[in-house]
């Protein structure tokens, strides 16, 4: 393994977050990981840490069943790297999800993602994760 | 910078098969980037090599102005990271790719990636990218 102790622990940091506030869609922990400055380039949602509360409150309240299934989470200096599959219901095939977090001082303070539904047919036998 | 030899390698053997496959749409030289065994995980292309080959013949005569812009390059040991932005006719949005690549041995041996189309609105007045 060659990751550095500032990699590991941005690594950890990001793991935290995801495990703390993506999976159960708590917008009381976003705080404790993400800058108040942090730059939002999701197309899902407005910029700014209280629109970002606010949408997780909404996700929380539209789909309380909802599961993150955490696939792969890779670390390169100062950029963190998920891919994760979300269900928002049981019967869903939901959505795979690959975020790009930059971190700064111990905090997230940029975001990409792409996100793309799991289609109910596609030429490849392979799942999409 | 914390990348050792083998992530330098491995990051520059994906950006050599970007701009000599991916951006050229050029199917000659994907044996000189990915293994005959590697396994696909995108939904848009049938699993294996020769299919591979056949994908990009296809994007090639349908969309010969594509354009691929690279905008961050990631590594973490054995794993690659791209984020794109493809646009394939003058006036189109586009959509963003995050690929992630497997390595073994200097080939690409596994493929995932989320590709979602460029909104035409947003609540997010940033870039995607």
């Amino acid at each position: 393994m060659t990751r550095t102790p500032e990699e590991e622990r941005n690594l950890n940091h990001v793991l935290d977050m995801f495990h703390n506030v993506l999976v159960p869609l708590d917008s009381s922990k976003v705080d404790d990981y993400i800058s108040p400055d942090y730059i939002q380039h999701s197309q899902m949602a407005p910029p700014g840490v209280e629109s970002l509360k606010a949408f997780l409150d909404e996700k929380q309240a539209e789909s309380a069943e909802a599961e993150q299934h955490l696939k792969r989470a890779f670390v390169d200096g100062d950029h963190v790297i998920l891919h994760y599959h979300v269900i928002r219901f049981p019967s869903d095939p939901g959505f795979g999800v690959i975020d790009i977090f930059r971190l700064e001082n111990g905090l997230i303070v940029e975001h990409w993602d792409c996100v793309q539904e799991v289609p109910t047919a596609s030429p490849n036998p392979h799942s999409m994760f």
